[in-house]
């Protein structure tokens, strides 16, 4: 049936079906005029993300339950980059009209998909109709971890820079889907992934899912947060180089890093190359891992924390008194780190 | 300067210094990955709603401070619809890029307009290009009142059915600026405001202001809510048919309402007639009143806590054990009263 016919609030009904019902906690959720939570001492979280159709995702290669996992996953993202615990979330939907209703059932399907693992809840939101592209704007609430926030402001020089994962991948992934090179072999075209050795179907498959299913690092924000080892920290979303600029025009510090100690896959090193792997690890964006600045001596313990949660971390660098961002080159040379990732309004 | 110019980040700067900030009680807020902000006990209240252009609002006839006066102001009516008292709200924005920062300032005072008075204040969002018509996506938060939240369901037989102000203003106002009749003398076309007796310029821009700048009840709501008299509660964001359907629906009751019992300005009457007047207050919409039921005995009491919150209050009718909502013309017949209020997807 398509969603026109349904109307908003068959719509509603379907949606209402499909999520699982919050506990006992949530008093009031769907189908009420807003709702409502009790909430224990603490900090209450809450962020907003908005994609729209055409700039955030692109339906002739993305499915709708994609668009719904990663539009949570990167709103749980900031959750875990207050080092917080996601809990619940909103959804406004903007939607034709003239889709068939699995797309609403697709899309909530990816909701749940990355809700369910954390025990998040959707709550409320919207659902309107627009004679544009579609838009999908998730609203993620949470609580604090015990030691409170971890915000973007508190590095300090001699800080090591912290960052969870391997980066750029997503981005690359992004790159294969956009020019169509996952049906052709590996090297077959000008603008298609060319491998320093041997990007197979199996590489090319695995960038695409860390674009489409990103996963946030949710264990890990809540155990370095919990630590009380961690001065700063951020998630990925634009660039490494965009969102550690951030981390260091709030603490009013600058920053040195070192070109080797970006971690790359080896999926994207084998698609892309060296050079290549390492554009889209500065500035592609939408990697969802953690970047975080600790004391040295903390290294070990925050690399067990991690671990543990399913992240292995590697160190990029250094914070310096001096502000401005820099890049050691392999061969020793120094760079200048300019923020490189996606802003909008700019094109 | 035009927005694409400006950038996201400089946007949110623009943003971020024109907006009051918040107080001690918010620990991270704009410029951080989620904010965060402490609660005292009970619960908290969150609530999403989202405007398109071209669905919800038009540039051709509203200021881009009216959208934003009128996007806050809804979403603080579904705090107010709940008893409970709004405190922060997120704002996720999409815009071309082409208009003027002027544009985007000029909003967010709108919404800042609608917070001031009730002290709220902007703690987050987003903002993203769209190629598209824009988007304007509200979150809204807030505290339950001291007895916690009136929600739809709580309508018991023999309840009275209540409504704040008066009906249809705010659709009349719509209907004026579509057919740009506000610069034509009343009754001089066909599709122009006929009175019953004189509709004036001042009797327009009235009905104008309701749709622009609608008041959502938030000290009523507070007050009724704190009564402990109310036994449901929704705000009229569809249509007056449209909203009590909610309530009956969830209580699995009936209604009786009389068509004397409908609250219509002298504004109202005069530029649609009786009968007009009476279709733009049952199937309207965006009038922000309260609709709320309880016992017969609470009416005096409830009479005198509305209007120390500026609000005169109005009985409509009765709920009923039968399901279904039925109409008492002024004449003594019964219709069936559908909801005819505004749904998305149907067109």
């Amino acid at each position: 049936m398509k969603i026109k016919r349904l109307g908003e609030f068959g719509a509603i009904g379907r949606i209402a079906g499909l999520c699982r019902p919050p506990g006992r906690e949530v008093r009031a959720g769907i189908g009420d005029d807003t709702a409502a939570f009790s909430h224990g001492p603490g900090l209450v979280l809450a962020g907003a993300d908005m994609m729209v159709e055409g700039v955030h995702f692109d339906l002739e290669y993305t499915a709708w339950r994609d668009v719904g996992y990663r539009a949570l996953a990167s709103n749980m993202s900031d959750i875990a980059a207050m080092g917080g615990r996601p809990r619940y979330y909103m959804v406004s939907v903007a939607l034709r009209g003239e889709e068939d209703e699995s797309a609403l059932m697709e899309l909530y399907t990816g909701f749940e998909e990355a809700a369910g693992p954390h025990g998040m809840r959707l709550i409320g939101g919207d659902t309107t109709g627009t004679p544009g592209p579609r838009v999908v704007s998730v609203t993620i609430l949470g609580d604090a971890g015990p030691k409170g926030v971890i915000r973007r402001g508190g590095a300090r020089p001699g800080d090591m820079v912290f960052v969870t994962g391997t980066l750029g991948d997503s981005a690359a992934g992004l790159r294969l889907l956009k020019s169509g090179d996952l049906g052709r072999r590996p090297g077959a075209g000008k603008r298609s992934a060319k491998g320093a050795g041997g990007c197979t179907a199996g590489d090319m498959q695995h960038l695409v899912s860390r674009h489409l299913r990103p996963t946030a690092r949710v264990k890990a924000g809540l155990g370095l947060g919990a630590s009380g080892l961690v001065s700063s920290m951020i998630d990925i979303s634009d660039g490494f180089s965009s969102d550690l600029g951030h981390i260091l025009a709030e603490s009013g510090v600058g920053a040195r890093i070192e070109e080797d100690g970006i971690p790359v896959s080896g999926h994207l090193a084998r698609c892309f190359g060296t050079r290549g792997a390492l554009g889209f690890a500065l500035d592609g964006g939408e990697d969802y891992e953690l970047i975080f600045t600790a004391r040295p001596r903390a290294a070990k313990r925050l690399a067990e924390i991690c671990e543990r949660a399913g992240a292995v971390i590697g160190i990029t660098g250094v914070i310096t008194k001096e502000r401005g961002a820099y890049l050691v080159t392999g061969k020793g040379s120094l760079r200048e780190l300019r923020p490189g990732g996606y802003e909008h309004f700019r094109r």
